[in-house]
């Protein structure tokens, strides 16, 4: 692939309009990039808020999905790390400024300059980048991650979203051995949380609007289930926890929430509601509490958080769909009507 | 004082009466107590808002004072740590439960069962505790701190306030040389707040309303001094800081001051605005970032405070007072017209 290339994708062409097949142009294999033949992209909920520009002004047309699994169909003649035929992973980033501090620590996604999205963003020439949902990627070696022989590309794919969203807050606020972590929500992050927490050997209670999951989620890993509709969760649980994961995009009574940390305990957010929290100073004060956010991974973290995955034997719960099915994915989506992520067999777009 | 003994003191009679001569009586000096023979007592903020109950429900007549600083006249026959002569502080705590997770760590004031104040308070007993506008006072041993001989005791006595409750957030979230630590408002805590983080060898940044007192800060160690009504300020100190501890206690602008944070930076609020805020969860997300409170400081980290404090030669600045002055001072506390703290000389009471 020496020059430009059109590859099937699926497209959102404008805010809000359906997403239909079409064919986009894919960059050619440079010195150091890798060209993926994609086999699965899951369909994370940022997808739609982008698709529908939730988040603010987007590009389009605009191919989501950033949960990308494949397997490297060509190397360019600088690359080192992969070999064609190798299984690869890419996920929200496909390139940062690669000098700045946090670039040099690995943390790619806090670049100084801005990471450049997998989709919806523009990479260093201003060319809008294309995610998953399409049958093949280029991108530079050192933004993509080794999938494991351990772990199936299929449940591997919402790893690289998922996964990383909820392993690095884990990992960063030492979830383990002796420590009560709570996930609120159970949703595509929240299962992901639960099942990476109790692999960690923490203590993993799920804090859910209902217990209309709690099954799902007591067989996932959790050992504790309780309903945040009902009011004596608060008081029950109080002081309990050295973390909260929340996985939740609504806007929470936070001040409840922190009263149910121990000192010095977390409460983190992963989800990114889109309108402000009121949060007490003094809910923070009394027990050095900290309200903290993380934002996925880097690609280091991504690559130790996809090896544990395949030594626990952990990937996502899917429900695997044709890309004909993704307008109506996005629906279920958007109704939390999915266990626990949706992900599209690209040989089908 | 093997029975109550009545002690002068300076006493508010009622909510937002002024502060008048009274007595009040201090309990026998049972074993494991000392009695203390008070040379001095700071004002601190928060004397105002209790006296004046804009806390809530208050206990009156009151006698506050929770910055002390004297000598040690008496000992029960247990007490093992102090002697008749030896200078000691009490903060703003006199009892906690001293068996919780919390006690044991030497976290008291985040005690399970809840510190017991050195004023505004109930002891074990369910009798009121009286602080410091008074010529003595009887605590356990265990609440008391030694004051090293190096410090005189006027400006010790702020130290036990305005002192550990910002060195104990500067120690916790690692100010030292190499980080960048930014102190918001330069009062009674920000001050000390200065003098501190400039000792533990970090790069001090003052953030204030406005210039007014760009000099002290200078002269007090900080090495840059910003003004937040000028809007200039956000943008050209965005990214830069480690921490920013913020000692005000009216209701800021958390995002803008979020940004001013390093990817992994803490914002930690010691003063206590009494109105929630409002927080961007994007901007916590965004670079890792913490938001999180402190409240003073637990018996042993005091005691390294006040050891810390004489290795650097650290005290507060102060205007000492007589007893018949504390009204005035009150309203020149209201008023931001003190530089930096108010010492009543309780010889004076």
């Amino acid at each position: 692939m020496t020059s430009l290339t059109a590859v099937p994708a699926y497209a959102a062409p404008a805010p809000k309009a359906p997403l239909e097949r079409t064919t986009i142009e894919r960059r050619p294999v440079g010195e150091h990039d890798i060209l993926i033949d994609i086999k699965f992209s899951g369909i994370c909920h940022s997808d739609i808020h982008q698709a529908r520009e939730g988040w603010g002004d987007a590009i389009f047309p605009m191919v989501p999905g950033h949960e990308i699994a494949g397997v490297v169909a060509e190397v360019g003649a600088g690359v080192t790390r992969y070999a064609v035929g190798d299984r690869v992973g890419v996920g929200c980033f496909v390139d940062s400024c690669r000098h700045c501090e946090y670039c040099e620590q690995g943390l790619e996604q806090y670049c100084v300059e801005g990471m450049v999205a997998t989709y919806n963003g523009r990479d260093k020439n201003g060319d809008p980048t294309y995610g998953g949902y399409s049958t093949h990627l280029v991108v530079d070696e050192g933004y993509a991650v080794r999938i494991p022989d351990g772990l199936a590309l299929d449940v591997a794919a919402p790893l690289l979203c998922a996964g990383i969203t909820t392993y690095s807050p884990l990992r960063h606020w030492n979830a383990g051995p002796g420590k009560r972590v709570a996930v609120v929500g159970l949703g595509g992050l929240g299962h992901m949380a639960v099942k990476l927490a109790h692999a960690m050997g923490a203590e993993v209670t799920v804090l859910s609007q209902s217990l209309r999951k709690k099954d799902d989620g007591l067989r996932l890993g959790a050992d504790r289930y309780y309903a945040t509709a009902d009011e004596s969760t608060f008081t029950e649980l109080r002081g309990q926890f050295d973390l909260i994961v929340s996985t939740v995009s609504a806007p929470l009574p936070i001040d409840a929430y922190l009263g149910l940390l121990k000192v010095d305990g977390a409460f983190v957010n992963v989800g990114a509601p889109e309108e402000p929290n009121s949060v007490n100073m003094f809910s923070l004060i009394q027990g050095r509490k900290t309200l903290a956010g993380s934002a996925i991974g880097g690609i280091p973290q991504t690559q130790e958080m996809l090896d544990f995955c395949a030594e626990h034997g952990i990937g996502a719960e899917i429900e695997l769909i044709r890309a004909d099915e993704i307008n109506d994915a996005y629906e279920r989506v958007v109704g939390s009507d999915v266990r626990y992520r949706f992900v599209i067999d690209t040989a089908t777009i």
